[in-house]
């Protein structure tokens, strides 16, 4: 209800051009007014995800080529080429590196306070287990959680709400061409990273790989650009790459390179990127990626192996390490392979139930806890909740495990345990989740009993569901792991038990293993990319085969219940993304009833006062405007002889370049790409740019700045073929033209995304001032 | 010389409509008329790979959405659309399965022949070496290499010469969108295999797994279309996916199932698609594509493994297996990679040198070796050579290696060593190459002598240099390997001279893996999919990182001095093959430039005559016709609406449909999608109907059957713009208009591919009909 009085409270705001907080994972403007919101609530509340979002803005990876562009590129000699081409190598190396580094400080800094906290509660514990009062290492416990997640929640929710959450959907969106505001800033990268910190070391069921690849997307963004806008600070590098297109393209490999550091899976980054957001997939441009995503991992490799006293062995190609797994028992049989058919439609059933049970939690979400220090204080109970659920488990558990000498277990915790053993159930919640991920897939048989790892695997399932969507920054990835590691492990003991010949179901790890990639494809739905990054992961081949097979199951599966999770929060969030193809059955749409009519042209020379006008015009908020020979009337089309934006409007205002001027003060600087590139991507306002009287008479040229060729349709075009063309080369504009070439229409990404295929045919949504 | 004349005698017929036979791999039409080259030899020969052929024509990726097939996709229920995804799926399956048949069947036809063959050579041999006259049994091993090489070079030469080399070559060009002439056909595939098997049993130097990548093609464009035109069997299945676009994206799947049978490489398969082919990403494609793969390895391991009487054990994924790599003894060290940035760059020198020479070789084979029985004799005498270096080597060697009691080899010769001794040398050369690549990877170290794997590496070189571009059907892979194995392993075991601590380098097998990736990737140049396929074959991840490497310093050098492999003999072939972008200097051109004015146009409703007319001229021989409003005069453009096929015109013409037939016989059939389908891809030509005088004066509508909305750009775009159009949506004609909309000009790929980046800058291609 909320929700949707609040998205018409933004719109009345009228100057959210590109600098609103979006809705994603539930974070909201804090500075939201109260009155807005109860003044105007409508009576009826249409479900949310039948919304598109108009808030949302483009992405253009279609060049402008004006003049100036093509003067400057005709400029450019073969050598200047190859110059670029080296530069955008040593970028992505750049950003690996860096990518790299970060990860390394976020694996660091968990471990380190991870590990303190442990050994406090655990010390504590020790005390009173002997003296009683156990109530009170409970309360320490919940404190020390909360206390870190306090201070995680504080960050995300009062300084950069963008970087709650894994930032994988926002990343997604990026990738599709919707501009997120704030998403790629370096302020929510630094909110992003201390947030993961907190989130991780306060103890909830979350993992810190999922941001990785959101603060790779941010350190590409940044690095391809030379400057820092929040820094203030222009290092005058790289000035050609300032545009969408190269900007998205050096995103997609910073966010390669994040997923490469976060699970040591190169060929998974660049298949992560290339599956979740490329559209035209280009050879040169993979290998770049798959550069950064080798530069990456080497980093982290590299400076944990010195960090780990090891130097020079390049053990830890990861964030996550599922350990090694032995070559001679990794070995699977033909006959289990229904199994794993089994345990993947098991895995996409819960994986379903998860992303259902999620998205009526982020529903609540939207509707009620939209205030920052309520989601800080959700997040802290949940913490507490996390860190009382935990201890509960402990203390019940009547598990006890023999210490051995080579002990794994860091904090092995006796609790009521007999001398030399230790409480099962702690060497669970006692790990940093991922290494309670490598427990189970590499202890030895027996290490676990069933009933132990039932109630876990609920507890977890029901802890991670709440978990994702808080005002925290944190991952999905390693929860899920944990969850199906569990249940699959619980899956191999069971079978263990029914057969009879030992031999082949000794390895419970196993089990482990195709439960964890099955509990996270049905979560994700993500089937080559996943498997490789399991297969990288895991460092061993053999069981790519029924990888592969539990994630398509998991898909076919959980899909036949509900969407995966990312895309379920884009849709609550009402982005228009682009899907792969239009909706099968949308043929009987054409151009005309799509696009939308009645489009705001501009004479090739125009008044500036018009200009001035409509682009103040806050009830359209245009961004392309195709410009035509001479307009007459209002309704008679004309024809089309370019395309400008709102963006190189801006610019022109700003720099006053009137026909006038120009003749007047010949001496006056011809206006260059650059003014436009140092503009980018922050174009002032309409409202900050004053235009004198005098001046609104005045005439602007835009023959030079406009694109001269954009792309055009007939009216009659099928919507599937209108889809593919502006899908395939990432359109921001699409004018349709009648068979005299005069502008009646132009198609963009809402008129597109609005089409959609549901349970009885294909819908259309509602278009939203959200 | 001949190569040019050829080419225009060819020309001269006038009925190269696809059927001809095209030069790649230096394969040529068996019934050139040896006059026509004397008579019409021209005094300059122009450099061969500065042409660009004519005779090629490209698929169409762009469906011509005219009413019939509107009309169909609106009846079209939701069902009905899921119904054909899961028949997509079906056939993927089918694709893989069949795929995976065929590579059993070369594999057990190969293990078998060639078994025979050395169990007989050895048992002379062993006879010759006590009583003197071994050179009996270099006649006898030769005459046997010769015989089954002859064998697969005559089915090659007489029966199906594009059935030559790996076909790798010529799917890149499929995928890329040029027709290759009866390269996805039946008796294709049916030569193939058996040429394969004859030149592998036969002893060349080559291997078996380039062909599966060719095969798995013909697979996926048999079994997707429902029926064999060589067969003349109609399933009356799958009626829908009868073309280009379809039919392009099953045999993407089928190259991908060939490349995961040949290595076990699901995944690379996959990625090898992708890479060579692909350019519009679509996930749902690509999810088919990797089921496709999984099926076909599936199927592999699941019948090899019940041959090799392991059933259930699953331990043969590909064709070529590497072998387990230990997981204790795989870990590499920091300072190491130094050495395999310097055995990349090895590999990349030596490549390049590989592909030099082959060029020159192939230029050589063009102009002089075109007749079938020259090329079957050069194919025997390369077969005879390579015996008979493989027995001079043999003989030679006096390396003896004792026996052991679990010795691996599986014809140990003893020959002139001490009894429970075997002939080094032997053991490399009595093997199938793919046998030779695992033991120079497992075998303990000092297996071999530094000297042995010297003269072995100078010796293999220059028969797989020899060798590739044969006419016999056979794949570069497994040579490059097995030559990058023997120097990587030479070079390891030189290490180790050098250093003193044995504990690092003891392992020269690590040395060969990385020295045949190194070797593999100086000659073909694939990078990302490369990496995926050698780890998936190596059944380990701990040398991804270190093969990256290598992979790509071997494309970074060797891409400096020439290019690769598959794309030297794709050039000297004249293919109007399409790179991933324009040249980056080409922002000069616009489509006025590049465009073919003068274009053949249609009126809506046009003369039949005129139309059998143009359709006749063998002079132009155009294939696609804008069809315009109201055609006055010669020269004076008209309003553009629509587009139509050579190939529809033809069916139209064969099923009468004109206006005057309409009114008359009212109960006439409409013609439908199916008239169109059912002649898809092998339209007759325009001289095989019969067009009355009477005919001649009537009228035919075109309205209903052209493609209404095709594809335009204005004069002024740049060529970057027009390629990148053109490249991301796969088209075949783009229809150039001025500001009014009325047709100036036609866009194809030869006037595209005619801009190429040479040393001295954008350089133009000549067109000829060749």
């Amino acid at each position: 209800m909320a929700n949707i009085t609040k998205k018409v409270s933004w719109s009345s705001r009228g100057d959210d051009r590109g600098e609103r907080t979006p809705l994603l994972n539930g974070a909201e403007d804090s500075k939201l007014n109260r009155q807005d919101i109860i003044r105007s609530r409508p009576k009826e509340i249409p479900h949310n995800e039948k919304l598109l979002s108009l808030k949302y803005e483009s992405l253009d990876y279609d060049n402008s080529e004006n003049q100036l562009f093509l003067e400057e590129e005709r400029r450019m000699s073969q050598m200047g080429f190859r110059c670029l081409e080296i530069t955008r190598w040593v970028i992505c190396g750049l950003i690996g590196l860096l990518t790299g580094l970060i990860a390394c400080l976020i694996d660091i800094a968990v471990e380190n306070l991870a590990g303190l906290k442990y050994f406090a509660v655990k010390l504590n514990i020790e005390k009173f287990t002997e003296l009683g009062g156990l109530s009170l290492s409970l309360i320490l416990w919940a404190v020390l959680n909360s206390a870190f997640v306090m201070v995680g929640a504080i960050i995300v929710a009062f300084f950069e709400p963008i970087a709650a959450g894994s930032g994988i959907p926002q990343i997604k969106c990026y990738l599709n061409g919707v501009k997120v505001p704030r998403v790629v800033r370096l302020k929510t990268l630094v909110v992003k990273v201390f947030g993961v910190i907190c989130s991780v070391a306060g103890g909830l069921a979350v993992g810190k790989e999922g941001p990785m690849i959101h603060s790779g997307a941010v350190v590409a963004a940044g690095v391809s650009q030379g400057r820092s806008t929040s820094l203030k600070k222009d290092f005058k590098m790289f000035e050609y790459f300032r545009r969408d297109t190269e900007k998205r393209d050096f995103v997609s490999a910073g966010a390669a390179a994040g997923v490469s550091a976060a699970f040591g899976a190169p060929v998974g980054g660049v298949l992560f990127s290339l599956e979740e957001g490329a559209s035209f997939w280009n050879q040169l441009l993979t290998w770049r990626i798959f550069f950064a995503s080798m530069v990456s991992s080497f980093t982290l490799n590299f400076f944990l192996s010195i960090y780990h006293q090891k130097p020079g062995e390049l053990s830890s190609p990861g964030l996550i390490n599922f350990g090694r797994f032995d070559s001679d028992s990794v070995q699977y049989n033909l006959y289990e392979i229904p199994l794993f058919i089994i345990m993947g439609a098991l895995g996409g059933m819960l994986g379903a139930l998860f992303n259902v049970l999620n998205y009526w939690l982020t529903i609540f979400r939207i509707r009620y806890i939209h205030r920052p220090c309520l989601q800080v204080m959700e997040a802290m109970l949940v913490a507490a909740v996390t860190a009382t659920v935990s201890f509960a488990m402990i203390y019940f558990s009547t598990e006890c495990q023999p210490l051995g000498p080579d002990h794994t277990e860091e904090y092995p915790l006796q609790l009521f345990c007999a001398d030399g053993e230790y409480n099962a159930m702690a060497t669970a919640f006692f790990n940093t989740p991922e290494r309670s991920v490598r427990s189970l897939f590499h202890n030895p048989p027996g290490t676990y009993n069933p009933m132990t790892l039932g109630v876990f695997t609920l507890a977890y399932f029901l802890l991670a569901v709440w978990t994702y969507g808080l005002t925290v920054s944190a991952g999905v990835f390693i929860p899920s792991l944990l969850i199906g590691a569990a249940w699959g492990r619980l899956f191999g003991i069971l079978l263990s038990f029914i057969t009879t010949s030992k031999s082949i179901w000794a390895d419970p790890g196993k089990y482990a293993l195709i439960g964890a990639a099955a509990q996270l494809g049905g979560i994700v739905r993500m089937t080559l990319s996943l498997t490789v990054i399991l297969v990288e992961a895991t460092g061993n081949v053999t069981y790519g085969f029924p990888i592969m097979l539990v994630l398509m199951t998991a898909k076919i599966v959980g899909d036949y219940f509900v969407e995966g999770l990312y895309d379920i929060h884009i849709k609550l969030q009402s982005v228009p993304f682009l899907h792969w193809e239009a909706p099968p059955t949308s043929h009987w749409l054409t151009a005309r009833e799509v696009m939308s009519s009645q489009v705001t042209c501009f004479n090739r020379i125009e008044k500036v006062g018009t200009i001035v006008d409509v682009l103040s015009n806050t009830s359209t908020n245009h961004n392309g405007f195709p410009v035509v020979t001479h307009v007459t009337e209002i309704d008679e089309p004309s024809k089309l002889c370019g395309l400008v934006l709102r963006s190189q409007l801006i610019v022109l205002l700003k720099h006053k370049v009137f026909v006038e001027r120009a003749s007047s003060r010949f001496s006056q600087r011809k206006l260059q790409l650059k003014d436009f590139r140092d503009a980018y991507p922050r174009f002032p306002p309409i409202q900050s740019i004053h235009v004198s009287q005098d001046e609104r008479e005045c005439m602007m040229d835009l023959t030079e700045f406009m694109n001269p060729t954009p792309y055009t349709v007939p009216q009659e075009t099928s919507l599937p073929r209108v889809f593919k063309l502006f899908r395939a080369l990432g359109l921001r504009h699409l004018v349709v033209v009648d068979n005299e070439n005069r502008v009646v229409g132009l198609v963009t990404r809402k008129d597109l995304a609005r089409y959609h295929l549901g349970k009885d045919g294909l819908e259309e949504l509602q278009l939203a001032q959200t």
